[in-house]
């Protein structure tokens, strides 16, 4: 079984936006097979990040929002897209996870990281 | 000296988006004094938290932009409300702090939340 992971975050009109993904993709993709897919305004969005993890010959694949809230992007906008998602590769498996920011060891090092207690 | 914190997010129309930002608020308040601000659609915005934290007494204030990335409402928006901020109140120091995103030790801990390695 190999699996893959899209990490999915918003989107901006400024490209330096995107270097915290990038890093964060960088640091997976040592141990993992990951993609970097956008809600809009950059490139590439979910449907072709996922077809890039099949090309790869994953089995399954992770929808990772990489967003620090829940709003109408995360509870509606993904959801849609990862429902089209799995109708267009019905034998791999695709699971949408928990916005980051809703984990609690992700809240804990941002409130380490403001106050250094 | 006595320091205030402010906890700069976007906002959203989903009352639900607003949680991690409240629980985020309610661990470092604890130890420091913090008041939550919003750049659009919730409220308060950066000026009344700023005009809270100096009706409590504070001589400084932190505003952390609890931003993923950074695009224009952090690089653009943001120094503007901070500059009119520091207009209004002349003998706070305020300091505008790095998105939290931008952290490595913030990087590392999301890395960690999502394989787990």
């Amino acid at each position: 079984m190999k699996e893959g992971i899209v990490l999915f975050a918003h989107g901006s009109r400024d490209p330096e936006w995107s270097r915290p993904f990038e890093s964060l993709a960088a640091e997976l993709s040592k141990k993992h097979v990951v993609r970097l897919a956008y809600l809009e305004l950059m490139q590439p969005p979910l449907a072709d990040a996922i077809a890039s993890l099949a090309d790869a010959g994953v089995d399954s694949i992770r929808v990772v929002p990489v967003f620090l809230a829940q709003g109408g992007h995360v509870k509606q906008d993904l959801p849609r897209l990862v429902a089209a998602a799995r109708s267009a590769h019905p034998n791999i498996n695709i699971t949408l996870e928990q916005a980051i920011g809703e984990r609690p060891q992700v809240l804990a090092a941002i409130a380490r990281a403001i106050t250094a207690d």
